[in-house]
C-alpha cells in the first residue's frame, strides 16, 4: 500500500478509504458496467472529511478524480489506476428548503429526482430536468452546468445556483452559500465552479433556486413543411405563451421515423413529415391555459406553420409523447453510434444539417444521421451510425464538428468536454481563451491534481 | 508630459487622448459635477484601440480607471490624479439584431435605453431595466452585473450575456462572442468580466440575449397591513401570474409617505397602511390578461391580503403610479442622506429592519430611515437621513451594515463594492472569499493595473 493511502486510512478510516479488490466491485459508469479502476474510492461523510482527503492529497501530489452520478457523456469522471476517486454518494441531504425565499440548502450527492420531488412536496418546483434524473447529482449537475429540457424558460443550472461550497485543491473551504438572488458583493465565486467539470474544486454543498411549482400543462406534438415555419412557430409560441413555454423539442424526420420504427414507439402521426416538434407549456390557470393553447395551435394551422397536431388528453397521454422524444434507447442497440451534442445559431442550423449530412455520406454513404435537440437554445444533438464496421470516432467528429467553425458554433452544448472531447476543444474556443482557462487553473490548482487533463490538456 | 502619455499620443493620436485642461472640463460622475481629476482620457474608437492603450499602459505600470456612463454608485469609476481614465463612451454602436435567435451584438458604451428602443424596434424585449437607463451604458450594465426592477423575471444582467470580448491588462483581447443558450466548451470565461467591476479586463463588445416583447401590461399598486401579507402576496403571485409576473417592489409606510410629502407626488391612496406594493405582470393576450390581473386582486382583497389597491386606467396612470417608486430625489434634497443597497433572506428582512432601525435611532433619535426595494430578489433600498450636522458615514454604514452579518446578508445587492463599500467587504464575505477574489486578480492582473483599489485592497 503506498504512502497517500497509508495517510487517507489513517486520517479517514477504512470505512472512508475503499481499496483493492473493493475498487473493483463497482461499474465504471452508467454506460460502461466494467471494473472501476482507481488506486481507491474515497467515499466522504462531510465536507471537513473531503477537505482532509485534498490536503492529504495535495501533500503527496495525488491527483483526484470527482465522481458524482456517472451519467456524464464526456469521459469526465472515469478515472486511471494512478487516480484516486472521490465520490460525493454519502452527502445526499437535502438540508433545509425556504419556501418564502425560495431556495433549497442540499449537499452535492443529491440525485436530480430527489430534490425534484422534495420541492414538489412543498409546492415548489426545481427546474432543471434532463433523462438521467433519477442517477445524476445535483453535484454533477453545478459541475457540467447542466442544461435539458426546460432551459428555453428557466435557464440552465448556472442559472439555477445560489450559493456554494466547495473544496479546493490543497484542502481549503471555499464557503460561499449566498441565498439572495441578488449579491454583487465583490466577485461572484460560485461562477468558478459552475460548468467547469471539477477542474477547479470539487462542490460538496449547494444552495438552489426554487420556482413556484406550474399547475396547469398543456402539451403537443406538431408537424411542420419546413426548418422556417420551425422557426416562426418558435417566435410565435415565445411570444404568445408569454412566459409559460417551458420546452420546444425539434425532431428532424430520420429521429422520428427511427423512435417509431416497428416494435418501438406506436407513431402518434404520419411518419413521412419533414419535421416535428414536441412543445409544452407550463401555468396555474388549467382551463384557462388549455384554452389558449389549443387557440394558438388552431391559428398556427390556419396559418400553414403547421400541418398536423396530436394533443394528449390525459396525462398518460401526454407521457407517450414525450416518449417519443426522450426514449430513445431503442435506436442506438446493436449499431456502432457517435453521439454528439452541438450548439450553434438557430439561424445556421439548416446549413449545419446539410453540410454535416454530406460529409458524414462523402465517408460512409449507408450512415443513418438523426438529428433532433432542445432548438430554442441552439442545441441539437445528433446519432451517427456510419453502418460499416470499423468507422473510426475521430473521422466521425471531424465530420461533425469542422462545419461549426465557420458558424461560430459549439462542440459542446451540455455535455461538457471531458477528456473525450479535449482534442476538439480548439474548433470553437481561440487559444486565447484556452490560455486564460490555463491561467484560471494554474491559479486555483498549480498542481494540477483535480479532475487533470480534463477540458484541457495540463498546462 | 510624462512617458507614458507621450506614447499614448504617438501610437494613438491626440484625438483619442483627452489631456491638460480638456480633462477637467469633463464632470466627475452624473452624481459629481465637480472636474474630473486624471492624468489623462482616453476616448478609444475600437477594441484595437483599446488593446493598444492597456499594452502600453502595461508597459509603464500605469493604472486605468474603466468609465462608462458614470451612474454608478459606489466610486467605482472616479479616478485619481495618477490614474488613466478609459472612456467607452465612442464605441456606442448596436452591431446588428438576429431576430430569430433573438440576440443583439453591441459595443461597450451604448446606452442601455438605447438598446431597450432598438430592440423595441423589432418587436424585441432588452429586459434589464433600471432608473439610470438614458445615461448607463451595456459595458457598465456588465462590469457591475447591474440588477433593476425585472430581476424577478428576467435575472440581473449576467442572465443576459450570452458572450462577450474584453482587453485584458496586458492589452490581450479576449473575444469570446458567443451567440447561444447553451455552450459548455470549456471555462464560461464572460463570468469573469461580469460583475467583477473592470478589475480583470475592460468589457469591449458584448452579445446580449433578448426576450419577446410582451404586448400586455397590468399593474397596480396596492396597500397591506403587515410585512406577513405582502410575503404571502408575493408566492400567490408568483404562482398564479405563472412566468408574467414582471415587478413587485415594496415600500414601507415612511418610502410611501416620504415620496408623497405636500410638493411632492399625489397620493394614489391613503398614507397610512404599512406597507404598499408597486407589482406589474406582462404577457400577451391583452383582454385576457387584463381579467385575470384583476380577478387575483379581488382574490386578494377577499382574502384580506391587501386593504387598498389602485388600478391604473391608462398608460399615463400607470406611469404616475411608477413614479411614486421610481422619483425619489425630492426626497433626497437639502438633507445630508446615506444611501444603501443590501440584501438579504426575505424571512429575515423584518427583523433586520427593526434592528437596523433601533442602531440608527440610538445613534441619532431624530433620524429618518426610508426603506423599499425589490424585494422579491431579497433586495432592500435604505435611505438614512440623521437629521444631524456631521453625522459620519461610517458610524451609519456599521448600524445599517452590522445587522446583515448574522442574516447571511450582503452589503450590496446590486450597486457593487467599488471604492466606497471596500471596507465593509468583510461583513459578508469570509478571508477565504476574499483570498480566491485576489487570486483571480493575481492570476489576471498580475500589475494591479485596472481599476486597482476597487472591491478590496491591493494584495
Amino acid at each position: 500500500m503506498g504512502d497517500v493511502l497509508r495517510a487517507l486510512i489513517d486520517a479517514l478510516g477504512e470505512d472512508v478509504v475503499v481499496h483493492g479488490e473493493a475498487v473493483a466491485a463497482r461499474a465504471t459508469s452508467y454506460w460502461d458496467a466494467s471494473p472501476t479502476r482507481a488506486m481507491a474510492v474515497l467515499r466522504p461523510r462531510t465536507t471537513e472529511e473531503v477537505s482532509v482527503a485534498l490536503a492529504i492529497c495535495h501533500r503527496f501530489d495525488q491527483p483526484v478524480v470527482t465522481q458524482g452520478g456517472l451519467t456524464g457523456c464526456v469521459q469526465g469522471a472515469v478515472a486511471s489506476e494512478k487516480e484516486l476517486i472521490l465520490s460525493l454518494e454519502r452527502m445526499s441531504a437535502i438540508e433545509s428548503i425556504d419556501p418564502v425565499g425560495g431556495t433549497a440548502t442540499v449537499q452535492a450527492g443529491v440525485t436530480l429526482q430527489a430534490m425534484q420531488e422534495a420541492a414538489r412536496a412543498q409546492d415548489l418546483l426545481f427546474a432543471l430536468d434532463l433523462g438521467a434524473r433519477g442517477s445524476c447529482t445535483i453535484g454533477g449537475n453545478v459541475a457540467t452546468n447542466a442544461g435539458g429540457i426546460n432551459v428555453l424558460r428557466y435557464g440552465m443550472m448556472r442559472a439555477l445556483v445560489l450559493g456554494l461550497e466547495a473544496v479546493l485543491a490543497d484542502g481549503t473551504v471555499l464557503s460561499s452559500m449566498n441565498q439572495m438572488l441578488k449579491n454583487n458583493a465583490g466577485y461572484d465565486l460560485k461562477q468558478l465552479m459552475i460548468g467547469t467539470e471539477g477542474t477547479l474544486g470539487i462542490v460538496t454543498r449547494v444552495v438552489l433556486r426554487l420556482h413556484p411549482l406550474p399547475t396547469s400543462c398543456n402539451a403537443a406534438l406538431v408537424a411542420l413543411e419546413s426548418f422556417d415555419r420551425v422557426t416562426e412557430l418558435l417566435s410565435r409560441m415565445q411570444r404568445d405563451l408569454a412566459g409559460t413555454l417551458s420546452a420546444f423539442e425539434v425532431m428532424w424526420n430520420d429521429y422520428y421515423r427511427a423512435a417509431t420504427e416497428p416494435g418501438g414507439h406506436r407513431a402518434p402521426m404520419d411518419r413521412d413529415y419533414p419535421f416535428y416538434v414536441m412543445l409544452q407549456a407550463e401555468g396555474a390557470d388549467a382551463a384557462a391555459d388549455a384554452a389558449r393553447f389549443e387557440t394558438l395551435l388552431e391559428n398556427a394551422f390556419e396559418a400553414g406553420l403547421i400541418v398536423d397536431a396530436v394533443i394528449p388528453k390525459s396525462e398518460s397521454e401526454r407521457r407517450a409523447l414525450w416518449e417519443v422524444r426522450e426514449d430513445f434507447e431503442a435506436m442506438l442497440h446493436g449499431r456502432t453510434t457517435f453521439l454528439y451534442d452541438v450548439s450553434l445559431p438557430i439561424r445556421e442550423m439548416t446549413s449545419y444539417v446539410t453540410e454535416m449530412r454530406a460529409n458524414i455520406a462523402a465517408e460512409w454513404p449507408d450512415a443513418r444521421c438523426i438529428v433532433f435537440g432542445h432548438m430554442a437554445d441552439g442545441n441539437l444533438h445528433l446519432f451517427v451510425q456510419p453502418g460499416v464496421d470499423g468507422a473510426e470516432h475521430a473521422v466521425c467528429d471531424e465530420a461533425v464538428y469542422a462545419p461549426l467553425k465557420s458558424r461560430h458554433g459549439s462542440v459542446s452544448a451540455e455535455h461538457g468536454i471531458g477528456a473525450e472531447k479535449r482534442a476538439w476543444l480548439g474548433y470553437c474556443r481561440s487559444e486565447g481563451e484556452i490560455a486564460v482557462m490555463r491561467a484560471l487553473k494554474q491559479a486555483l490548482d498549480p498542481k494540477q491534481l483535480l479532475n487533470p487533463g480534463r477540458i484541457f490538456d495540463p498546462a
